[in-house]
Formats: C-alpha cells, structure tokens, sequence
C-alpha cells in the first residue's frame, strides 16, 4: 500500500487476544511495533506478521516505567528513523484486582492505575508528539486508540482498583481528545463490555457458553481499524462493544 | 454480491445529508426503499442509485402516521415479495424547533417527540419482525440503526422540544437492543454531535469556517455500514462522531 | 412562618407514596394544592392537612389535558389571589407499561410520553411564570422539583413506553433548568430508584424483603425539601436516592 | 445532643473554604477531627468551634503518606476512645494542574491521583472498618462524603491530571458504596460544579461576578449534613452543585 509505505505503528500490550488481533490488521498497512513486559507475548505474533510479508519487531517494555517506555521509543525511533507514526494502540489493561476492599493492599489498589493512569501518560507522552508530527502528510488522521473495559464506566463493588485505573484512562483520553483532536490527531476510547474469546476464557461460563456470547477479538480489530480510517471530519471519541447477549 | 442478494433495506428520513449519503452505501450491497414525506427528498437519490446500477425506490410516507406507515410497509412487502429484510435506519430528526419554553407551544414542543417518539415507534413496530425473521438466514446480523443528536445526551435552554424527541428515541433505542440483541438484531444508536456538511448548511459559521469543520455525510454512512457488518459477538449500542474542532 | 405566608405549593401527583409525603412536608410552611385525577387519591390527604392546622386543597386535573390544566390554573389563581407560588412539585409517573415491544400497541407506547412529556409540559407552562413572579420575595429559590425513576437512566427491554417518556421528562427538566436557573427559578430532578414503600407495594418482593429494602417516601419529602431551600449559589440540579440494599 | 454524645467526626482536607464549612457544621453534632497536612489550615477552625463549645482537634496529615495516615488514626483512636465514627468526609482536592499535556511532566500527572486516588483509598481503609463499627448504634447511617468536582464527570483539555485523579475518585466511591451500602454505610459523592465563595477565589470572574455567582461553602455543608442525615432506605450516591448561573 503506496501511501502507506512511510509509517509505521505501534501497539501496547499484546497477548493471545486484542493486541494480537490488532496487531495482525494493522499490519496489513504498516510496520508494527508490539510492546509487551514479556517477550513471549508478542514473538509468535511476530513471526505470524512476517510470514504472512508483513514486518513487526517486538520490544520487551514495561509501559509503567519511564526508563522502559524510555529506550523502547529510543529503539523505536532508530528501526524506523524517517518514516512517521501512523496510530497507537494503547491496550494495557494490567491487573485485575476483585477483592474486598478492606482486603486490598495499598500496592493491589494501585496496580489499577499503574498500568492505566501511569502507563498511559507515559505511552501517550511518546507517541504524541510522533502523531503531531504525521498529521500533514499521513492518508488517515493519525490516531491513538485506548482500550476500556465495563470498569470505566461504573466501579462496582470489590473492584475500586481496576475501576480507579480504567477511570483515571477514560479521563485522560477524553482530555487528549479535547486537545489534539482540533490539531487532527484522532483519540479514541472503546469499552469492551464482555470477556473476549481466548485460549484463556475458553472454559469461562460467559453468558451461559452460548455461541458467540463472547467478544471475537478480531472484530475489535476491525473497530480499531475503523476508528482509524474515519476522517477528520468524523471522528468518533467513544464506542461501546458487546456480544449480542451481553446483559447491560 | 451473491450472499445479500435475497435481501433489501430500507432508508427512513433522506434527504440531502445523511439519509442520501446512507442510501447511497446501502444499495452497494442491497436493494434500498426511500422513505421520506416529500418525494422530492428521495426522488433524485433514486435515480443516483439506479443510474449506478442500484436497485432503489422511494415511498412518500409520513413516518408519524399509523395508515402511511402501514401503507408504505404493504407497498414493500408486495414489492420485495421473498426477500429478507438486512438492514433498516430511521435517520428521521424531525422539526427542530428553538424557542424560549415559555414561548413554545404545545404543538412545537410535541413536534420533538412527533417523529422522534412516535415515528421512531411506528418504524421499529415494522422493521422488527422483518429483521427478526432474517435472523437465520443474513450475512450480517440485521440492524437496525438510529441517529441521534448532541440533544439526545444533554437538555440546552430553549431546546426542550428537540431534546425531549431526541431522548425519548434514545431510550427507545436502548430497550430495543436490550430486548432484540439477544435474539441476533443488532439495534444501534449514533450520536451526531456536529453540524453535517449539506447545501442547506453550507454558509453556517459551524467552527469557524474551518475546512472539515462540519460532518461528511458519507463518512456517516460509512459508520453505518461498520455498524452494520459488525458480528453478533461485536455489537457497538452507542458511537459518538463530530468534527475534530468541535467542541465537546 | 411569618416569611412564607404569602406563599404557596402545588403538588401534581398525589397517592398514598410521595406525592402525600410531599404534601404534608411542604404544607408545614405553605398552603398546598393537590392535583390528581381522581379526588379519591388527594381527599383523605387534604384532611389530614387540615387537621394538623395546615391549608390545602385538592383539584381534581388530568395533566395530560390542556383544558383541564388550564381551568385547574384558573382555579388555583382565584383561591390564592395575591398570593405567590413558592414551590411546584411534578410527580406524576403516569402508566407504567412492562411488555414486549411488538406486543406494545401505540397507545400504550405514548401512554409513557402523555404524563412525563405532554403532561409535564402543560405543568411546566403552567408554573414558570408564577414561579419566576416569586424569584425577588420568596425565601428560598422559587422550585421546580420533578419526580425521576431509574427508567429516567436506562431505557431496560420490555420498558420502551416509561423509558421513553421519563428521558423525555429528564430532558425538559434539563433544558429548564439551564433556561430558568439564571433567572433565579431552582428546576430539580431526582431519580427516584427503589420500590417506594406503600400500602400497593407491601407484599413486592423488593430486596429480598429485608428491613428497609423500600424507600420511605417520608425522606423523599425531606429531599424535596432540601432541594427548595437551596440557595442560589448552590443548586443541585440531579440526585438518586435508592435503599441501602438496591443493585445499581 | 445526647443520641450523638458517644460519636465523633472526621474531615479531611480544611482549609478556608468547604472543609471550614463542614467541620463548622458536623461540630455541632458531634466533635470533628480536622486533617490538614498543614496546621494553619486547621488551627484557626479548631478555635472557632471550640470558642462556639464544641470540640474539635487538628492532626497534621498528609493523606497520600500511609505513615502519616497510620499515625493520624493512631491519634485519634487514643483521643476518642470508646467513641465511634458517625461521619468521615473527605475533601481533598489536592494539586490542581492545568497545562497542555506535553508540558505535563510525570510528577504533575501523578499528582491528580496522588490525592485523589491513593490519598482516598488510604482515608478509605481507615475510616470504614470505623463507620462499620457504628452502624448497629448510631443515629444516622454512619456516612463517607466525598468532595468531587466538574473533572469528575469531564476531561477537559489540559487538565488529564487533576480529571484522572476525579475519575479514580469517583470510580472508588463508586465501589465503595455498591460495596458498603447493604452493610449499611453511606458512601456519597458530590460534584461541586462551579467556584467556592472564598477569599482565595474573591476576585475570580467567576460568572461574570454577579451576586452568588460562586458557591457558598456552608451551602454545601448543609448538603453534607443533609447526605448524612438520609435514612438507610433513601440514600443519595450522587448529586450536583452549582451556582444558578453557572453553565453547564
């Protein structure tokens, strides 16, 4: 894809389900970066870009960490010096926590937002500027896309840490929304309301294991790709996703 | 496209803006019926689609009036006799009507929920059992799909009228999808947050006159259409979308 | 109370829950009115009204009618010549319809919209002048108080008809509040989310019956209350009130 | 009062304006403990409720150090033996950052939640287990009030700091109350939408400086008192407060 050829893309936080999945589309169109704490989550995705002609490398990063984050986008900007960042994909959603709250340690409640306040300040203060920088000249708005969960929507009970954490997101990427957006950066925010389809659901009794009662992740991939593809005159800020018999 | 070809949809509410640009996309990939009071709102858009190609015809119907609805969905049925329906939009706002509430009649203020209430009742009363009866049988899970406007989130001064329309149909909107998600209809809800880029709004100061500063109608359709093709263990219930200088 | 004795209330909506419990609150400062369509439901409470030393009498007004608004104005006017409205407090619920939507005829579906939205409107119309005429000599803000439920929130399957006409009222009650709040007139909206504790509801499995599992409707009372005497520079335009026990 | 005579208070974060109001307001009930991480923020509040003949005492606390926390309670437990917690507010706002993102450093960004978010959660932790202790004896459903803000429900541009740490304010009390309400706490949340009337904020132009354009802190104390006051069958989790100027 000609108009393409210049950039690249980054996603955070890839495993068996989104990242994968989003990683795998949008390397149809560009380069990928994957970043993962550990290096297993994203070799065999890298391989699985690469044999079908795409062309991915994976770095071993810790998003929550200013010297990980740090000399990951030094690496980054080496591999691919001249070409321009087409989107980010911000999908950490670190631990999940569900405890009484009298029994959740400071360091558990935290963990919430160390992956999605912390982490996400930190990815974003790297890739900004790199989307800034596409704006004039990349086929689609550059974007930066951030993965939400139920939990952003309402804390429910015994859940204050990954609630706090998807909170504190949400409202990061709304004021990134409402600063870069009138400079053509598109952030968007997508709330995964259901247990998406993986080797490590696979035996979860979601919506009673009826068919497709959980989310196919390649489907997320699809709205990623959608969201990124919008012009700017369009730009969604939030969507929702479900299966057809999420109860909500 | 072989797969829909025993299917059609259906349009309700075009004119120059969103309801063309939807129609437009739809008869891509199905036959289109054009509902809109005034055959001059569907009239040329008829001929587009034919001259592309499409199949399409237009139906003079007041979508706030149980005997023109019942009517238009007979003409359907005879002239769609066999196929399915895939996908239905009810892209009716209604009048928009901007008044000092002490100022506002009753009949403005019922003008809201005219179309956007009762209207939005009378077409989901006949397009469900027809996307019901697709189920089965349709390459995507059939939709049903409705715009919405800023006023279905928020109440302004002097817009009581519109936003209590815009409110009701956005409730409606959420039972259907919570009472029809299940049974395989994807029932979905756009808010279009922004003025829409047509000939009737081409001198309005929306955003200061910058370029993209109000909405592409075919990227609406666009959005539709992803809407549409979404997998039932994808649905999105609600998506935002305005022009990235608008303020929100 | 000497500083509100050239004052007076209007309650619409008066049965054996909120509607008697705000009565009997507001009618320990002010005279009251009583709308409700059948003398049966206000009768016993004007009585007991008067037997605790207070003033009130009951109009018998379909709320939905125009005409029967109009002349329960006119009778309102002639009983409190020179005397001015303090608070007006909407809580009529109309008909509360819980079916399948293709098995909900037309009728029912607007029974939602005639109390919450037409009746509410002809409420509103009503009030506001007398309730801005009140804004430079009343004690407290001048007060709009409307009644919410949970279906003000959340449109549930099988619940179009509520939903759809307590969002519209939500939205009237929005766009008032930002039109009238600037002139000093308090427009407050409660979402009223629990089974209310009455005589009808005693046997409703509410909360697994336990203590308290319904809302008192004395404190809802006490709320309203609370709202009217707000000052300006504090308005609370929106509060939930729910058991201890509830699900939210 | 004789029914709270065995009951004390908490509020933390005074200062001249709602924490004033508060400790002035709950002092006359019960005796209040004033946390300020600086003593000039407390001492002169202590001497007005003392010289009014209640009882008050200031702890110096810095509410995001879990020692600092820690030794605060140690304090109290040993001040008020035998006594149980009626009410805790916490009123913490913490620092208030307002800069474009990329001149956000990560100090600045985590100190939106430094506050907010772990400051909270450490309050949290102390004061429930206190609150569950006084549920079965005390005259009022033991409370948790939280001072929320605009930030808590929008994330503005320029200010993911301070709206990520509302966020994750309001996710946690959120969690709390979903948590804590059927065991019989009351865990509220309000959101002060506008500028407090206080000598700091004097010259602001908040509201085009009319009359009661900013926020009475005391009006607000009512409010707090009011949420305190609720009957476990009719909590409030969440209301609004502004002037009646104030867009919104």
């Amino acid at each position: 894809m000609a108009a393409t050829s210049n950039f690249f893309s980054i996603v955070a936080g890839v495993g068996a389900g989104t990242g994968r999945s989003v990683a795998l589309k949008f390397a149809k169109a560009y380069p990928v970066v994957l970043l993962a704490r550990n290096p297993q989550n994203f070799e065999s995705i890298v391989s699985e870009i690469k044999s079908s002609g795409g062309h991915a490398i994976g770095i071993s990063t810790d998003v929550s960490s200013p010297q990980s984050v740090s000399s990951a986008f030094a690496e980054i900007q080496k591999e691919f010096k001249g070409k321009k960042l087409a989107a980010a994909v911000y999908n950490v959603g670190g631990k999940f926590i569900r405890k009484p709250f009298l029994e959740t340690s400071l360091e558990e409640y935290e963990a919430g937002y160390e992956a999605n306040g912390k982490g996400f300040y930190l990815f974003a203060q790297a890739v900004l500027p790199l989307l800034l920088d596409s704006v004039s000249t990349s086929l689609h708005p550059p974007s930066l896309i951030v993965t939400g969960a139920t939990a952003s929507l309402r804390g429910s009970a015994t859940m204050s840490s990954f609630a706090s954490g998807c909170f504190a997101k949400r409202a990061t990427a709304q004021s990134l929304a409402r600063e870069f957006g009138p400079k053509g950066v598109h952030v968007a925010h997508a709330i995964i309301d259901g247990v998406i389809d993986i080797p490590r659901t696979k035996d979860w009794p979601a919506n009673g294991g009826v068919e497709d009662g959980k989310i196919n992740s390649d489907a997320i991939a699809d709205s990623y790709w959608y969201l990124h593809t919008q012009p700017r005159s369009h730009f969604t800020q939030e969507l929702d996703v479900r299966p057809y018999v999420e109860k909500f």
